[in-house]
């Protein structure tokens, strides 16, 4: 086993191996030292679970950035309208999508499209704690409620980032055509190009492995040719409608805190023993997001 | 399919439906529009084929940014050493690695380790076309030889990049203690702060997704808990040490041509129906390098 794990790129010092007085230094390290009020629980009233056949999918959704989408894909969960769907489309490097292809299946109570969501304006219910470093996409970017986030120059707007793992809505060519029957996870390199183009939601916070490893389509754009080769989404539900025995108790790290600062200069200049060039920058979407998974559900 | 196709999230206007007096705007309306000089074929002695169960990945090797290195990885393939190892370590968002866990596998007349070679000094073998995005990561970026590539700010060193697929040398802590033994395979977001920490000694130009979709690990860095776990690498071949029919003739655009630089353009600000708002801007690794396979093999 040392032997496997030695021609790695990438080394994780065990704490074991640092002595006491030496100051963290690594994620691990800072993530050892972390306590409980570095960490916050997800709020069960914007947590999705997606459950493939493979296992749950988990999302935290962000109300704050996109109130009108998020109330609908709640509507839309509640209506049942995902479940039974399949994934439509994985194109490599790019997204994950599913809906409903024929565009006919009822949506209930929700809404079929809505305006567009792509920016909110900055107010009190949308703090930012800003990453020094620069950004080519964004005049500032940083974490909003534990979410990458971007402001304009003037600092009046604000939106999502297209970082691996955001959960965006699919639209049409029209900017008001979307509304959550369709919905995207970006499974590969930034889109960047994506910011402002589309109302981002949420994000996946645990289960990105089983949306990223699905068989890529072989259609235009990666759509599947075959509808019936895209894996089934078994259901959509929202945490809260579950009974407790039921949930993921999960908690996702702080990006308030002077513990996320300190993990972000560790990532930034890395330290440990394998790195000889320490880069002095940090990508916004390079910067990880840990989760912790505190009590797992029977079936996730 | 109309349907299907309408709400996604990039649509690519088939080139009937522009008129004939319109500039091409898009990247497939650009490659509509190249010539053969616009295209460079794959030299077959530095051409990989890495086979697996599920098919062919085609890598280019960069002699040019790490003689030796490749110049080993071609000894070790010609010694054959690769063949029915298997992948190790897929970790999500990050890489996937293949070696010899036992590192006891002879490796014949290759060597095992060798003295890295993270960047090249700047030379006429190494020309350089130079993306106007301002990089975080380095003074300067753009291609060299159709490959991603960074320049430090006197311009006298540069070294390959980090972006998707780009295939790196394994290594311990000790900066000359890779050799070609153990490779790995950027599978995510782009991990830049690798770029000078890790010799790179080529690109996947084809098959990324049988990669990209491989189960991830599940122990400490996303090793796979049991060796049987992993993709068996059926063989490792050097197209020129395969007869013509049996390999792949592909093609990649050429980064140093006018159609190149129409083509960066056109998706650095996206001109096409679906987006609203451009970006402005281009990161590095979100530069597509279009690929053409003109005569599959039929093992391929």
């Amino acid at each position: 086993m040392i032997l496997r794990v030695a021609q790695v790129i990438m080394v994780a010092l065990a704490p074991t191996l640092v002595a006491a007085s030496d100051p963290p230094r690594t994620m691990s390290e800072l993530l050892a030292h972390s306590t409980t009020a570095d960490w916050r629980r997800l709020d069960p009233a914007n947590t999705l679970y997606l459950q493939l056949d493979t296992g749950r999918v988990i999302i935290e959704l962000a109300p704050e950035f996109a109130p009108r989408h998020v109330a609908n894909i709640r509507a839309l969960t509640h209506e049942h309208f995902y479940d039974g769907l399949a994934v439509e489309r994985v194109q490599d490097n790019f997204v994950v999508q599913w809906g409903d292809p024929t565009q006919r299946r009822p949506v209930g109570t929700a809404a079929r499209t809505l305006p567009a969501e792509f920016t909110q304006p900055v107010g009190p219910s949308l703090p930012f704690t800003r990453l020094p470093d620069a950004d080519g996409y964004a005049p500032s970017v940083g974490f909003t409620l534990g979410l990458p986030a971007a402001r304009d120059a003037s600092g009046t707007t604000t939106w999502l980032v297209h970082c691996y793992g955001a959960l965006g809505v699919g639209r049409d060519n029209d900017a008001d055509s979307g509304g959550g029957t369709e919905l995207y996870v970006v499974i590969g390199h930034a889109p960047r190009q994506l910011d402002r183009n589309a109302t981002v939601v949420g994000r996946v916070v645990s289960g990105m492995e089983l949306l990223a490893t699905l068989p890529r389509g072989t259609g235009p754009l990666g759509f599947y040719e075959r509808p019936q080769q895209g894996a089934v989404i078994r259901s959509v539900r929202l945490a809260a409608d579950l009974p407790a025995p039921e949930r993921t108790t999960i908690e996702v790290l702080r990006t308030d805190t002077p513990l996320f600062a300190r993990l972000v200069a560790a990532r930034r200049n890395r330290t440990d023993d394998w790195y000889k060039v320490p880069a002095g920058y940090i990508d916004l979407c390079n910067v990880p997001l840990p989760v912790r998974i505190s009590a797992p559900s029977p079936s996730g």
